[in-house]
Order: C-alpha cells, then structure tokens, then sequence
C-alpha cells in the first residue's frame, strides 16, 4: 500500500503515474470506509481524489499555498498532508474536522465552511506575497456550486485585473450544487463542458482571465499536465477540471444531491445505518406549504441552494413548480427576489439556515426592511443543537435580526405556536416577518392559545404566576424556563413563567407588570448573549430597582463543542439557572 | 418650453425626436442649475438624461416598472414622473430624496440607496408578475460601476436562467465607479465598446442573457430604437448603453471622479461656493498612512469603490502605488483580501464609511474573524454627524461590529487617541482592530494619556472623580458627556466621567468599582441602541442594585432627519441627560 508511505506531499511527488494512481484508489477506499463509518461530505470528496493527488504532486505545499472553497471536499488533502490516521484508523476518525483547520496543519491556511470565499482569500495571499516579495504559487480550488455566490463572482473579477501576479483558480465542475445548479453561469459551464472549453462565450474569459480546460478531471495525468502549465505563471489563470461528484460509489454518482453528505451507511447498497422516526420541522413545513399553495397561487417557496432545509425533496420541488424558486447559493439575491415578489403582491417564503443569515445582511436590512415589504423568513436551527462546526454554528442570528428596525421576528415555543404564526403571517401585509423555528424536536403544548392572535403585538403569554423571581423563556428555550421553574419550586420558590413569542418588540407592559412582587427576571436564549434579546430586557429595567440574569451564549467563537457542556459553561441547565437565582435572591 | 406641460410620463409620449431632444436639454439645464445651489449627484445624473427621456416614451411607467440602481442617477425620472417643481423651484428643491421613494410617487418602487441591488429586486417584481399573470415589462438600470457588487453578479446570473419571462437589464456604462472601475468585467465592457457589441466574450452572454448593445447612450433615436425592440420580450436581455458620465459641464466630464458628487458650486468654473478649511480624518488619515508607508513595504490600504472615505485622492493612490488597492464595489472582497494579506504577513487596512459595513458581515465573521487575522478597519463617519438619506444613515456599525468574537472595535474620543490606536494597531498582530474613527469635526485633547498602550486590554479612563452619578461617553460622544457633568455640577451633583476607548469588551474591574459611591451609569453612544454597546453595561449591571441609563438612538429608520432633532427626540442632548439623571437620582 503506497498510502503507508505517505507522511507528506513530499512523498506523493517520489511517485510515478501508474503508482499515483494506484494511491488515488487507496485514499478513495478509505474515505469510503470513513464516510460510511462516520458520515460525511460523501460526493465532494469522493470527485476531488484525483485532482488533490495531482495537486500535491505538481506544487510545494505548504509554501504554495491551496485554498478549498467551503473546503469539504479537502479529506484527500488532510490525507496527503500529515493526517491520514484521521482517515484510517477508526480511532482517530475525530482528530480531524472536516474543514479547512491551520491549526491541524501548515497546510491549511484558513478555517471555512461558508461558501464562495476561496478565491478573495487567495487573492489576498497573492496580494500579501506580492508586497512581501515572495514567489509561491497560490491555488484557489472552487466548486461550480459556489460560484453563483457574490463574493465568488467579486473575487473572480477582482483577480481578472487587479493582480498581474501567480494565481491559479481551479474550478472543480462536478455539475452540481449541494441540489442541482441554479443559474445562467451554469449554460456556459454545459457549453465549454460540451466544446472542451472553446466555446464562444467564456464566462472566466469575459472576466479578464486565462483559461484551461481538462476535459478528465479525474485522470490524474491529465490534471498534472495542466498543473504543470500553469505553475508559476505571473497572471491570474483558471483550471476548469470536469469532475464527477461520488465517484466510486453507483449510488452516489447516480443520485447527486442525495449524496452530497452522507450519515453514515452501508457501502453495499447505501441504506442508512441508522434511522429517525422522528417529525421534523423541514418536512413539516414543506407538507404546510404544499398544501397551502393550491388555495394561494402567489405563495413562493424560495431557497438559496439548501432545499432541504425547508423540506423541499426534488419531488416536491417538481410538485410546487413555478411556486418553487432555488437561486443557487445566492442569499443576497434571495433576500432581495422575496422584497421584490412582496412588493408585488405575492408572499415569498424563503428557508434559511440560521448560520447563512449573516450572508445577507445589507440585503436584509436596505432591500427588505427599509422597504417594509412583506416577505416571510422561516430560520431553521437556530441555537446550540444545531450545527458544532465553528464556520456553522448557529447562535447569532438574533443578534443580527433583532436589531433591524420594521422586521418582526418570532419566537414559537412549540409546534402549534409555529404552525399558527406561519399561517397568520401568510396572510399578513404590513411588515416583514422571520420566524425562529424551533430546534431540538417537534414539541407540542396542547395548552397553548393560538386563535386569532395577532402576533405582531408584543404580547407575552404568562404560563404560570408566582412571585419574587420572573423566567422569561424565549422560543425553544421555554421548556428550559419550565424545568427551571420546577426546580424552584422543589426549593420553596414560586417562579413567573413567561413565553415571550417576540424579539424583535418588548410587552413593556407585562414587563411594567412584572416590577410588582418581583425582584428578578431572567431571560434565557439560544444565542449569544452579546446584542441579542435578553439584553434589552436588561436595559428595559435600568432605571428600575429589578434585577436581570441574562442567559444565553458567550461571545466567543465554539467548535465541535459538546451541547451539554457548553451548556454548562454558560450556566444554562435548568439546575445551574435555579442555583443561580437562589444565590441572587435567597430562599426566602 | 415642453417641460412645463411634462407632468407625467404620457405627456413625453407626445413629443417627436426633435422635440424630446429639446426636452433632454431642458432637464439638463434645471439639473445643472439645481445642482449648482444645492448639491447633489452631479456626473451620474446629467449621464442618464437622455437614456431616461427614452425609457419613459417607450414604457408604460409605473405599469412597466424601472428600478434604479444605487438610484443617485433617477433625477430625470422624478422630473419626468410628477416631481418637477423639486428641480425647477428652489422653494421646492428639498420636497424629493435623491433616491427612490415610493413614498413619493407610483413611480419609486423601492427605496434604494445601496448599489448593486437592482438586478435582484426586478428579479423579484418580474418573479411576482408572473405569480399574478401580469404582463407588464420589468427594467433595471445598472450603472456599470455597480457591477462589481457580489448581489449584481449574482441577481445577472440567477437572471441568465432562473426567470423565462420578461426583464430587461439596461448597463448605463459611463466607464466609471465613483473613481475608475477596477475588476476584469470592466475590460469587457471596454472590448464590447471597442467592438460595437461583438466582442467574442460577453460577460453577459456568458450569464446566459441576451445582449443588445447601444453606441450611442446619449442619443434618443437611438436608445427609444433599442428599448422598443426589447419591449415586451418574454425573457432576460441586456441593453448596453455607452454614456458620458457629467455630460454637459465641461469640467465633469474631464474630472469625473470628482464631480461623481457635488457640493454647490459655480456653474461658469466648477469652483465650490462654499469652503472648509477644517481638518478632516480622511485627510489626516492618508497624510499618515502614506508616510506609514516608506517603512512599512507592506502595509497596504484598501478600499471597496470609495478611495475618498480614507483621503486617498488620485495623487496619493499613484504615490502609493501597489501598497494601495481599490476592489471596486465589492466590500466582501474587500475583507477576504484583507484577511489573506494579514495571513501572509502584511498589514492591510481598509477605510469604509459606516453604512457599508453591513455588506459583508459574513465575511467579518467567517474569512476574518474566526480566522483571527490581524487586519486593520478604519470606520469612518459613524454616527448621527454623518449622511443621513434613510439608506446611508451610520447608526448600525456598533451593533455589527460588537457582537462579532475575537474583533477588537476601539473608540476614540479624540485625535491624539485615534491617531495612536492607528499607530498601535499598525504593529498588533494578534486579532483583527477595527476603529471608529471620531465624527464632527477633529477635536484635540491636550491631557489624554496615550503612550505605551495596549489598546486591545480593556481600561476605561476615568477623566473626573465625582460620586452618585458616572457618565460613560463613548467615542466621539465623550464630548457629550464632557458637557453633561458640567450641567451637573451646576446642579450640585458631581459625577464621574469615563472614556470607555473600547468597545467589544468590558473593562469590568472598572464598572465593579464604580459600584462603591455611584448609583447611576449612563452609557452615551452614538448609534443604535438596540444591539449595540450601553446594553452590554446594563447587563453586566443586572444583577446589582446600580441603575443604568442607556442612550443612544432608537430602533428606528430614519429619514433626512436634523440633527439637532432627532437628539431630542432621542433625549441625547446634555441638558436631557442631566435632567433625567436628576430625576433618577434626584438633586441631593
């Protein structure tokens, strides 16, 4: 096995062709094996063995530098660089995250996870080299996927003209997003597929740079031959390599979008490991949804590459039709559509994952809320049990949203409190509105009120009276407010319990209310505490004698962190919470 | 005079060429003679004079619906649209924005004050149209300068493909951003220029749209030739129009990049008729940075379109040469960049007016933050002293750039501050810095304390010992609080007065000691509340006995809003802050 041998990309270049190849089988075997064990980013990977390998052989890693866009297709580059143990021995299948990490290796240069970013940050490192008066190679390896995002096409255009040095932009077309590729960027991607990169229009040419085509973007001698010609080029080129997405797995070749990630599986015949019966609120929203848009032909469901999110399976997609938009990986310009068809009298529905949120705030903010159209955001996963990669975690999409002037964000505590504020806000036309759907499973309250309310009136629900201490549980922390309640009640302490529902607007009058036979609230959220939601419950009561606990995140970049001991850190189990407020305000 | 019977788009349909070129004429006189005496949009609106006088006799506006990119190019279309008397008569010149406002007028369908939107938002009216089975045209008008954002790049593309009806794209290409363009698409539209059209690669063609192309952008037969072939067609098209930008005055048309935007001025010579002789931070900055720059080889300033927002006029970018960058429109780029210069070992340091930190808060995040680069921000014109269109207000900087992990924001409240933590922060190499640089004017502080500090330790100075009452004025708000504790002496309370000089962290040993003697915080800012600095003091108050009095301005958009005013309404002014504090605290 050429693998053993492997500690570098020093040792990959001792290699001849035909082992070369043979060491591309052996890193795909065990991807397969970790990806089926583990779970993971099956088709990326699994299209980019080859090219990783020629990369290695053709250029000086780490000098020469190599940015993966999104970066989930970098395992064959963790293998080829120190890590392999990480993908072979079952043991140390943890040791590794499964995205770009300088602090694993000399050879990776940034942390990312968000998409299209790679060639602005390798446009910088050129840039930095230039003024340092280096000489290296810088290599921007991007998907086709994420090239329909802003930054992707702004650094595209900036490095077209404003670096006359070395930059190398491979673009690993694998015909695919993490769906199938939206856009019209896409017809000339076909077409210079389809002519072996002569094609009239060029889209990389149009914008100012050299281009090469590799027709076999898995044929390793093809793909070191046009490493070779672009090496130490002084201008701005891109390698256009024609990959195939799951490449040596039938069913992951053959079902794309199924297999862009993977839990774990059977390598015979794909079938999952393991199996959840469990509702989820995707699925939930996109049945809703469905059946809504027959009775409600201006309904649009709109995503911005993660249909899944929303629960939109392409069979749906196919269902829903024209009331089905998917602008690729695009949330500017999703955010800014939904203004637009509000504007003229439809109702966009657009399912984003918390953590893409912060994409698009200038979008947010001046095409939507200035405008005061009214679209409909629904953010899934927001909150600590959710996604634990540090590029993904979900904890700030309060901050950015509370903040905006015009927008009503929602905060259901339950399955029938979402479903009400969806349907009320499919009908409603005076602002736009975002609701946090709930994380953590399908919760029902079978006591809640849901009739009639309108939900853009601050309107706290009191749950439960008592005295002395008020907790004011946001969203789908209220049941951590209804242990915490409980625990003090084991201790002789009659809690308040509060379901806020908003964020964006405080019920200044329950608030007021509160003043009389309370000395403490605490607000709890899942998110950061810095410029989210419990702070201005803190500045409410500043110019009164009540004190605030406020509970929530840490301002403070997390990765791969455990739930419950995060959630101890932060002092946020229900125990910690009791402790706290009976050090604050006594037993009696 | 065929203007005084214009009082909509239907009365230029009555004019035949001859006519509508006097009419063009007409318009141009007024603006001149509006711009002149009150200032404005000078190059962009005189460009588009003709091109507009052609939109409106072919379209059937405000069925047929034109959004205006950026829109400081839509005078014509307000004069032509009912809005006249706000160009003819001075009594009436501040009765309109130098924006779209639907508020205004049918016409207006957005509010839009942000470039690089326009594409995305008909996107979304032609997407709505087509829901309802409306059959009405959808036109965007880009100016060239605007096609460098990520949201344009990304609205053509989804464009190119996702939408098979009616949109057309009119690319008003004067050649020029502010300043010169910069990016590989401009070389494209240079070539398509130079070719009448039929260059071999079409960046537009290449997104998948069609492409009509129009020699002469200032010509009415031409351009009313051009829109009626596209009229009506039932899918995406590109109408490339060559405009001279300023066209009219002389002296605009040779300096465009200074007559983007004008100050009143006189039409004979172009001479300004008011001048400031005040010291200004872009200036100052500049003066610094270009000196800076001898030693430090590789320190490089950046900016995203707008060189003038850090003094960097034409001679100082050519006297800096490859240590300056101009991206274009694209501030994602812009921050990528700087995190891959500060990766690679140089010191970028990228000026940007407060309003457009906004447009790239994922790449704060993601590509600088969470990667902890030591890239420098200089946040220029934050606060209430700043623009004040609704699109451009700077109140939300602080509420971005806070809650961001691992982002030092520091404040000064004075020159002799800014200027070292500039100096400072030039050598820092452990996190990302970003400055707030002062507003109203450069004020001096003769007794501030600024050698040999660390400004990344949080250590709030105390500048006058007093009891009952501390006043944290921050940044250029410790002005403000300077005035208050004066009012309050006269009122026989002494207080304390704090300069916090940072504003991502708390200088907690501080704010505890302050619990002996004082009852009352204040926290003065000069931005949003909601999200923003003074609500992190009431927090870390919450669970004491000290009241907290946060000031700052409401979640709330504003528009063209006075001063003097909006402080009031926000009870920031001295005398309001001392009143309420002697309300809260009482005189003895």
């Amino acid at each position: 096995m050429y693998l053993e041998n492997i500690n570098g990309p020093e040792d990959v270049k001792k290699l001849d062709i035909g082992q070369l190849n043979v060491l591309a089988d052996e890193v795909r075997h065990f991807l397969i094996e970790k990806l089926s064990n583990h779970g993971g980013h099956v088709g990326p990977n699994l299209g980019m063995v080859e090219a990783t390998v020629a990369l290695h052989y053709v250029f000086n890693s780490p000098e020469d530098k190599i940015v993966f866009d999104v970066s989930h297709q970098s395992y064959t580059h963790k293998i080829l660089t120190g890590r392999k143990q990480a993908f072979m021995n079952p043991e140390h299948y943890d040791d590794v995250t499964g995205y770009s990490e300088p602090s694993e290796s000399a050879h990776d240069h940034f942390v990312i996870g968000h998409t299209s970013t790679s060639v602005s940050l390798a446009c910088g490192l050129a840039k930095g080299r230039d003024l340092a008066g280096g000489g290296e190679n810088v290599i921007a390896v991007i998907g086709d996927g994420s090239l329909s995002g802003g930054e992707a096409l702004e650094g595209l255009n900036v490095a077209g003209a404003e670096l006359r040095s070395n930059l190398i932009i491979v673009v690993n077309d694998n015909q695919m997003s993490i769906a199938e590729n939206h856009g019209g960027l896409y017809k000339n991607l076909q077409l210079l597929r389809e002519t072996g990169g002569l094609a009239e229009n060029n889209i990389f040419k149009a914008l100012g740079l050299e281009y090469v085509y590799v027709a076999e973007g898995n044929d390793i001698a093809s793909l070191i031959d046009a490493f070779e010609k672009v090496k130490d080029t002084d201008y701005p080129v891109v390698v256009h390599i024609n990959t195939l997405k799951g490449k040596g797995l039938t069913y992951a070749e053959e079902n794309k979008e199924k297999w862009h990630y993977g839990a774990p599986f059977d390598v015979q015949n794909g079938e999952p490991k393991f199996r959840s019966e469990d509702e989820d609120y995707g699925d939930l929203t996109a049945r809703y949804l469905l059946e809504k848009m027959h009775s409600h032909p201006q309904l649009v469901a709109i995503t911005s590459g993660t249909p899944a999110v929303l629960g939109f399976t392409r069979p749906r997609r196919e269902q829903a039709g024209k009331q089905f938009v998917d602008v690729g990986i695009a949330e500017e310009t999703a955010v800014a559509m939904a203004s637009g068809i509000a504007k003229r009298g439809g109702k966009p529905v657009w399912g984003v994952y918390s953590t893409f949120i912060q994409r698009t705030y200038d979008q947010l903010s001046q095409d939507l809320c200035i405008n005061d159209n009214p679209a409909l955001m629904l953010v899934f996963w927001g909150g600590i049990e959710s996604m634990n990669d540090v590029t993904h975690t979900c904890f700030y999409d309060i901050s950015l949203l509370a903040n905006i002037p015009n927008l009503i964000y929602l905060a259901p505590s339950c399955r029938e409190e979402y479903f009400a504020m969806l349907d009320w806000a499919i009908g409603y036309r005076e602002h736009p509105v975002a609701i946090r759907v709930p994380v953590g499973g399908v919760i029902s309250r079978a006591d809640v009120r849901t009739e009639n309310v309108d939900w853009s009136v601050p309107a706290y629900e009191i749950t439960r009276r008592g005295s002395r201490v008020a907790i004011l549980g946001l969203g789908s922390y209220y049941q951590k407010g209804e242990e915490t309640c409980e625990l003090l009640e084991a201790q002789g302490v009659e809690a308040t319990l509060v379901n806020p529902r908003i964020i964006t607007s405080l019920d200044t009058g329950t608030l007021e209310a509160l003043k009389s036979g309370h000395e403490l609230v605490v607000t709890l959220e899942d998110g950061q505490i810095d410029g989210g939601w419990g702070e201005k419950i803190a500045r409410f009561y500043g110019n009164s004698g009540m004190m605030v606990l406020v509970r929530g995140q840490r301002k403070q970049f997390e990765d791969h962190y455990i739930v419950e001991e995060l959630l101890k850190e932060d002092r946020l189990t229900p125990q910690q919470i009791a402790e706290d407020v009976i050090n604050l305000i006594g037993k009696k």
